[in-house]
């Protein structure tokens, strides 16, 4: 094979309890990647749609991934990568996550599969690095496996694939106003009371339960942040109508995707997750705020192949 | 039915990662009782053999618990109740929680089971403010529910039971040391920092999915606790020996039981259970601290009707 286009997928990051360890992966919304084996050696960015960011390889989260993989492989030759970006960068919703795992699934692809999705994984956090500082997994690990991933560590990197109920979709509302993620990150506090850590950690089990029995209730009884969204959402304009709104549509629960500024909600079935979306809509509308609204099913394979 | 005769189960809480919302329950220790419906209105302690331990109804677990039940419950005649006690207060193993789960389950059963288990957990809980002050629930869950069992919530009050894979075994030891609970809470901090607590999360998941897909390599990841043990431990002589020779041993992980001074370790198979007793009764022998030893699969269903 000597070239490959594909498809890598949005996700929702910081799912409430599951604050830096719990991913889900989209599948309505997501970058298209063209990916080509060339003599040449090296990474080069040949061309980027939809957002202006830099075609230079090193200051390019998927051209920083890409050259982290290619450091760890025996090869003469080199890629050239071509972005459709459909992502927005600060949305909130892993914009630099789909491209820098985009960039080494397709390479490893294109290699024959010599590294294991964990090491892609780690590869691709090197492009998260460049985009916010931290090497973090909790985006690239949802749009490389797919479904829900929690990161049970980093030392060593521990990923846990669970899959997600077949019902389960997700609303996402993007409003367009700018967070700067060092804003984001400045509000959190550096420690919590064992209270609200007990009660942080008994949801994420509800959760992790309720995913592997199926059980809508206990998900959205678990869908519940004490720690940073309080802190977080003030942030985001319009949050509280917005999370009210959605649990009186009928989604399971609601909160901040990644670092904000969109908002997710979780529901049983796809009418209530664009009802969801209907009730978003509405709210953005009355405020004057644009927005964007993404309704999806759980993507339950990650980054694929288009043909 | 005018009596039955129960066995009522051990349990370990605060298991690792999961401090305050995790516990399971164990198979070949726990308390006799039995319960007989009398004419009299009600709830008398005829009889306790194995402790020393008070007799009067509203000064005993077990009779607190039973009088919280017939309290929402219309009845006019009483129940006597003869406790066989196998399990030592203070040990760690969820005492008090036998007696109390196992009184209000033998009322319901002779009453014709007119309450939920999750409603006998509640009245259980008021045994349990008697024995400590405080009324929870991660001892009584798994005595009722059996398996594993996750505190979610407190208000409202919402168990999870999560089923044990079946060649999970839990080891346990008791150094006959008093520590006062008092002691015990003392040195617990009221905050964490946000790192610590998104590592317990992290594991708290990562548990619970190793349950439900029996993957014991993850189990034993998982078991970990960067929060409470740290400093809890170090009221237990022989903590650090015990948990470096169960690991050493083969268990998958190993921690405090309860508040302690029992230590826990869970192994897969029966073999490596009872060669981490072995290694553990080495330790306390060469400390010359008296111990209690048990080695049992997890209870499936917690208490049980003995003919």
């Amino acid at each position: 094979m000597e070239s490959i286009r594909i498809f890598s997928p949005a996700s929702v990051a910081n799912i409430s309890c599951g604050f830096d360890v719990l991913g889900l992966a989209l599948e309505t919304i997501g970058d298209f990647m063209t990916v080509i084996k060339v003599p040449e050696p090296g990474v080069r960015i040949t061309r980027i749609t939809g957002q202006k960011l830099p075609l230079e390889a090193k200051k390019n989260v998927a051209g920083v991934a890409a050259l982290a993989l290619l450091d760890k492989f025996e090869f003469e030759g080199g890629f050239e990568i071509e972005i459709e970006k459909r992502i927005k960068p600060g949305s909130g919703i892993g914009s630099s996550a789909a491209s820098a795992s985009g960039a080494v699934w397709a390479i490893n692809e294109l290699l024959g599969h010599p590294f294991s999705k964990l090491e892609l994984v780690e590869f691709a956090m090197e492009g998260e690095r460049l985009a916010s500082g931290a090497a973090h997994a909790d985006n690239v690990a949802p749009a490389l496996f797919g479904g829900f991933t929690l990161v049970r560590s980093y030392e060593p990197l521990d990923i846990i694939r669970i899959p997600a109920p077949e019902d389960l979709f997700a609303t996402v509302v993007h409003p367009l106003i700018e967070i700067k993620t060092a804003d984001s990150r400045k509000i959190l506090k550096t420690s919590i009371t064992l209270a609200d850590g007990i009660k942080q950690w008994g949801n994420l089990g509800g959760l992790v339960a309720g995913l592997y029995t199926k059980d809508y209730g206990l998900i959205g009884r678990s869908l519940v942040d004490h720690i940073i969204e309080p802190t977080r959402s003030i942030l985001i304009p319009g949050f509280d109508e917005v999370k009210r709104a959605a649990l009186n549509a009928g989604a399971l629960g609601c909160g901040i995707s990644g670092s904000g500024p969109s908002i997710f909600a979780l529901s049983k079935g796809e009418t209530i997750a664009k009802q969801t979306a209907a009730v978003m809509k509405e709210i953005y509308g009355g405020l004057e705020i644009d927005y964007d609204v993404h309704v999806s099913n759980i993507n339950p394979y990650g980054i694929k192949e288009i043909y």
